[in-house]
Parts: C-alpha cells; sequence; structure tokens
C-alpha cells in the first residue's frame, strides 16, 4: 500500500502483476475455496493449486493533484491490478484523510483535494462497480480497529520505526533525517502505522501493493494481526496476515534537479508535470528539463540522471525498456528526445486528463460515488468489528 | 472524571457541590443563555450572574462490581451530582470500555463486567431519563476524535503524563513506580489520555468531576481543546474549555491493610466489600477488619490508620465527621465500633444491592437502555463531529 502523499513519497513504480506464490499463511480461513486454472496451465484444473479469492487493499493520502511520479507510481499501478484481479477478487482503494492530518494541512485545501483524488481515481479508471472507492474518514471503524491494535502495540516497536522520520524531513524540506526537530513529532504521526494496520486488517486484506520505504509497515501489520489472533483465540484466527505485492521502485526524478524526486512541494512548479498539465505545459517544462552535455543519448542512471529520467519516463509511457529506448537516439540530441517524450507523456495523460476534467464537474456523481463506496466499506468493515469486539469482550 | 477502574483508582471522594465560578472561559458559544436566580440568592434574578447550562460527563472503567471505595468514592457522586444538577444541565456519564484495554482483559470477565457496571450505574440511583448513560464502545466517534487530537499533541507531551507509570505499576501489583517494567508500555495505554479528552470534547462538556489522580489528563484535555480552537479557527472556537469539578479525595483502605487503598486485585478478598456483599458477609468482614491495640476510639489516620478507616467508612455512611463519631465512642472498644460501622455500611449499600440484584436478572431492559444511551450519545456527538470534520477539512 503506498498511503503515499502524492506530492512526497507516490514515486515508486509498483509492478502490478499479483504475486502467484502459496497463500496458505494468510488466507482467510473462512472463505470458500475455489478450483480454477491458473493461468499457466490453461483450461487444465489442478486439485493442487486451487486458488483462493484475495481481497487486495490499498490506501493513498489526498494531497494535491498528483504528478507523473504519482501516477506513473501508484496510481496507475491500481488499474493494473484491477483489470488483472480475478472475477471473485476484492479490490478496495481508499484516499486516506485521517493520513493526511499527521502532517499539518489546510482545510481548505485539503477539503479539495480530498474530492480532486476521488476523481482522479476515476478518471484513471478504477471503477466504481468492480472496486470498493472510499473515503477512509468516512469510516470510523477504522479509528476504533486502530485503538484496539494500539492496545496491542508495543510503544518501542512504534518507536523504532523510520518513517515518521522521514516524513518530517520531507514535510520540512530537509535532507537529512538527523536535521529533523522531534518536538514535531505528533501522537496521530507516531501511530500512524497502527491506523495502517487497522486500515488493512478491517477488510481481511490478503494482499497489500506497498513500496520499499512502506514494507517495515506492512510487517507491523502482520505483526499486529499475529498479535491479536494469539490474544483472542477461537476456533479460527480472526484476520489472515497480509502478503506483500512487491514492486521495485522507479523514481521519477524532478526535472530541475535530478538528484532528488519529482515531488509537489518542490519550488519550482517546471520541476513536475501535473495530471492536470496541458499539452502545452507538458511541452514546455520537459524542454526546459535539466540533462546534461554530454552528446548523444545513453542510459546511464548514475552519471547522467536527468537524461536517464527522460528515458525512464518515455519508457513508462511506452512500456518499453529505457536502454533499449536509448538505443534508438544513440546519434540524436537531447532535443528530438525530448519532443518524443513530450509527445509520449502527453498521449498517456491526454485520457485521464480530459477525463478528470469532465468528473470534477460533476459534483453531485462525485457524492454519490463517495456515498455508496463509503457505505460498502462500512457493511465490509462492520462484519469484521462485530467479531473483533466479540473477541476482546465488548460484546 | 474518574475513568477508574473499579477495583483500583475509584477511591477518591469527589464532593458533589458544583463549582459556581464564573464560566466564560469555557462556555458552549452557541448555547443559549438562560436567567435564573442563583441558589444563593433565591427568587432575585441577577443580570450580572445569569448561569449557562452545564454540560457534565464522567466515565468509568468496566472492571468488575465495584466496592466500597468504589462507590464512596466516584458513583454516589454521580447520584449527587444527577441530584444537585439544574433541570437545563447536561450529564453524560459512560463506561468507557475502550479504556479497559489498555491493560490486558479476559475477555469473558469484560464482558461480564461491562453489563454488571451498567446495572451499577441504574442501580445507585442514575436516572437513563435524566442522564446520558451509555457505552463509550458503542460510540465510534470517540476514537475519530481521539485520532484527530492524536494529530495535535504532542509525544513529549504524554511521555511526561506519569499515570500510564502508575497505571502499569497497579497493574502489576508493584508500589514502586520505578519497579514498572516499561516494556509493558503499549501505544493504548501512552495515548490514553487523548481518547480521554476526546470523551469529554466530543460532548463540549463544560465540567468534568476528577480525583488528583487525573488532574494532569484534564490539564492535557484543555490544552487539545485550545490548540483545536486556534489551529482550526472560526467565528466561535469549537471546544469549551472544561472546568474542574475537584473534589478532596478521601481513601477508603484495604480492611486487611489499611497501608492501602481498598483494591478489587487484592489477593485477600476479605479485604474489600463488594457492592453485593450480603449483611453477614458484611458484618464478617468488617469484624475481621485490622485495627490497633490502643484501647478507645480516637481519630488519628496517621498512627491508627485501620481506625480512622472504620471512621471514614462509617462517617461517609451517615455523612458525619469522621472525628465527631470518634467523640462518641471515646470510651468504648473496636469491637462496639465495629458493630455499628457494619449495620451503617449495611443500611448503605442494602437498597443498591437488592435494586442490582433485580436489575441483573433484567438482560432485555439492561440491553434497552444501552441502545438508547448510545442512541442519544451519537445523537450528540454525529453533531460535533460534523463541525470538527468541516473545520479540520475532512467534510
Amino acid at each position: 500500500m503506498s498511503f503515499a502523499r502524492t506530492g512526497e513519497q507516490g514515486t515508486r513504480r509498483l509492478q502490478a502483476s499479483l504475486s502467484r506464490h502459496s497463500l496458505s499463511a494468510c488466507r482467510n480461513a473462512s472463505r470458500q475455496v475455489h478450483i480454477r486454472a491458473l493461468s499457466s496451465a490453461p483450461g487444465h484444473v489442478d486439485e493442487t493449486t486451487r486458488r483462493r479469492p484475495r481481497t487486495v487493499f490499498s490506501g493513498i493520502q489526498p494531497t494535491g493533484i498528483p504528478h507523473l511520479g504519482n501516477y506513473l507510481g501508484a496510481l496507475s499501478n491500481w488499474v493494473q491490478l484491477q483489470s488483472k484481479a480475478e472475477p471473485d477478487d476484492e479490490l478496495i482503494f481508499s484516499i486516506v484523510g485521517y493520513h493526511a492530518l499527521t502532517l499539518p494541512q489546510d482545510p481548505k485545501a485539503l477539503r479539495s483535494s480530498r474530492t480532486d483524488m476521488l476523481a482522479v481515481l476515476l478518471a484513471i479508471g478504477l471503477d466504481p462497480q468492480r472496486s470498493i472507492i472510499f473515503h477512509q474518514d468516512e469510516n470510523p471503524h477504522h479509528t476504533e480497529l486502530a485503538w484496539i491494535l494500539n492496545c496491542l502495540c508495543s510503544v518501542g516497536r512504534l518507536r523504532r520505526m523510520t518513517t515518521w522520520k522521514s516524513r518530517l524531513a520531507t514535510s520540512r524540506n530537509v535532507n537529512e533525517e538527523s536535521e529533523v526537530d522531534e518536538s514535531l513529532l505528533n501522537a496521530g504521526l507516531f501511530t500512524y502505522p497502527v491506523l495502517q494496520a487497522a486500515d488493512i486488517l478491517l477488510y481481511k486484506a490478503t494482499h497489500v501493493p506497498v513500496g520499499e520505504d512502506q514494507k517495515q509497515h506492512l510487517e507491523l501489520c502482520r505483526d499486529l494481526a499475529d498479535i491479536f489472533n494469539r490474544t483472542f483465540k477461537a476456533r479460527n484466527p480472526l484476520f489472515p496476515l497480509p502478503e506483500h505485492i512487491f514492486t521495485p521502485s522507479k523514481r521519477i526524478l524532478s526535472l530541475k534537479d535530478p538528484s532528488s524526486k519529482m515531488s509537489k512541494s518542490a519550488p519550482d512548479a517546471q520541476s513536475r508535470i501535473l495530471m492536470t498539465d496541458t499539452a502545452t505545459q507538458i511541452k514546455s517544462k520537459i524542454k526546459s528539463a535539466v540533462t546534461d552535455s554530454v552528446p548523444g543519448i545513453t542510459y546511464d542512471p548514475i552519471s547522467r540522471p536527468g537524461t536517464a529520467n527522460l528515458l525512464d519516463m518515455f519508457g513508462a509511457c511506452t512500456n518499453e525498456n529505457p536502454a533499449d529506448i536509448a538505443k534508438r537516439y544513440e546519434g540524436k540530441g537531447h532535443g528530438a528526445l525530448k519532443v518524443d517524450v513530450a509527445d509520449a507523456v502527453e498521449e498517456l495523460l491526454k485520457g485521464p486528463r480530459a477525463e478528470l476534467e469532465r468528473i470534477r464537474q460533476e459534483k453531485g456523481y462525485l457524492l454519490n460515488i463517495a456515498e455508496d463506496g463509503a457505505s460498502r466499506a462500512r457493511e465490509r468493515s462492520e462484519a469484521t468489528m462485530r467479531e473483533v469486539k466479540i473477541r476482546v469482550g465488548l460484546a
């Protein structure tokens, strides 16, 4: 799960393919087992490889219109997850407003980001008929389960988490975590991995796409699920231990400073391409992208990061290997490359952009989608909370 | 607010009289102002002393049948608060199940304690028509607001709270806080003062009865209300800063070891009188109470703690000064005193005990009362949460 602030940490590239390995450790014991041919053996039903339906959960913070890094990272991956899912898989995508509060927010900006993010998810192709798409802050079960998990989570364990430091560092625009002023740490930021665990366990998710930086949070989630299952034993463990859908991260870099990630909060707006940028804006931003003065095009992320970043963006848009693209441009200059990268980015973004502009106007539709998603989410989590309360003795 | 575990920390004597001083700092700005004669000036309406309606909130943990210390401490005080309240005052009493989870609980015991505590509150005279009586864990707004307040509360501030240490110490039956193993500290116990603040602010409580040991929590609650009001400014501050209804604490001591408080968890059941004890049990426990070998009866809590404890219990039952009682028994022995103390305690407890036995059988009635209370509580807190979410930008 990314739980990314779109501007800061959403630039991980998440591979879309679901891992196909054993689910035995994480199955929901009450689930029905389906027999189905695996895709690798079409038409052949193998009793030993019965596949169990998956529940995929992921969340994203509502912090403004996503940029290209966010889109090529988490968001486009969600669409792939949806299109590759089996019919009995469940997909749950949440806009995690409560997580956004762990760093200071302008309420007005947060309010519109919240709605914009929903519009973005629909615009890029998430289907509210197929997936549950909802605002976390419209389902109070999240904080209820988080409280119960808080009571099972040692303070020492949270202290060892490193993400709150990097979040504080990012929010203050400092590069060194040692520069972070710990007095800024609030109890929300300190305990947000517990809320994240609640987000996942509330739906008994079996699979969670996460970037490398969030891997320790998923470990905590698995541990809390395990502690709960052992502390409040019954015939069956309540929570499956969610599996990681791991995805090697491809970072899209700033167009102005290829030593850092593309970021929403960088002062120079030319350093990022937003999902709402026009073809002209895209062209202009890419044209002025910082590269290098080496003649010809080669793919060398270490010594030619700006050039490699253009090739990475190109490859991500066209689904090609950046090194292969580089070969096509060997004898050409940055100018020619930039024109084609801008075209590729425009080709990628124009559909979602048009759709986003359309959907953003339809306030009533967005409200309906949000209400319907929240109601479906609450219905799912209500069942879990009923079981949780019985086990802990509060019902 | 006691938020007492009945067995451990509920032995504070809370004076029932509401403090009459200025409410200007803590008024709910949207409240209607009523003009009414103050009790000190009957019949006389003074424009300068308009009294504003109060909202009193208090909570108690569901941890078994209360003992005499709990009853003479928090519980009987709630009844007095109810009987002395003005018609437009609101009284909200909560059984705080979520707080109980901050220390390990046996789910089965917790489940019956939860229902028993509701029966106790009704048996001692709390009126569900007059007061809102409800289970905290049946209103998810508590954890929602707690999350938002967590994001405004520094970890350093929570670290300076001393109560989690004493709670851990009490739960482990160690007397020295330095003996407490900090690795046992969970994030629930660490952040429970924030949940407590949410409990209070959710109803915009103006008055909170608390013992001395909880005073720092009320201070935190006021600070969080103030931080919220300043961070999310609007025409009016959202939360009143709740006032303290302070009550000098009268500790009822163990009948077997007058150096410690009467406690639910002490190994010797003879050391405490439960609200369900029969007349015979009360007589026998008081008869075997540890006193001293000094002849005659004097009130000297320092050098004669066991004798003073009997006089304190006596005085609390009959509403007399323990030193005055001592004078009546000057020439008599412990035997005579004990007989009369036992009679006084029986006189105090027999009504609530009979009522408790009756109500405990009426499962359907208890369920209805719980449902009705939770629904009234949710209706109140729903309005607050709507305002909160608008201010922070989540609606």
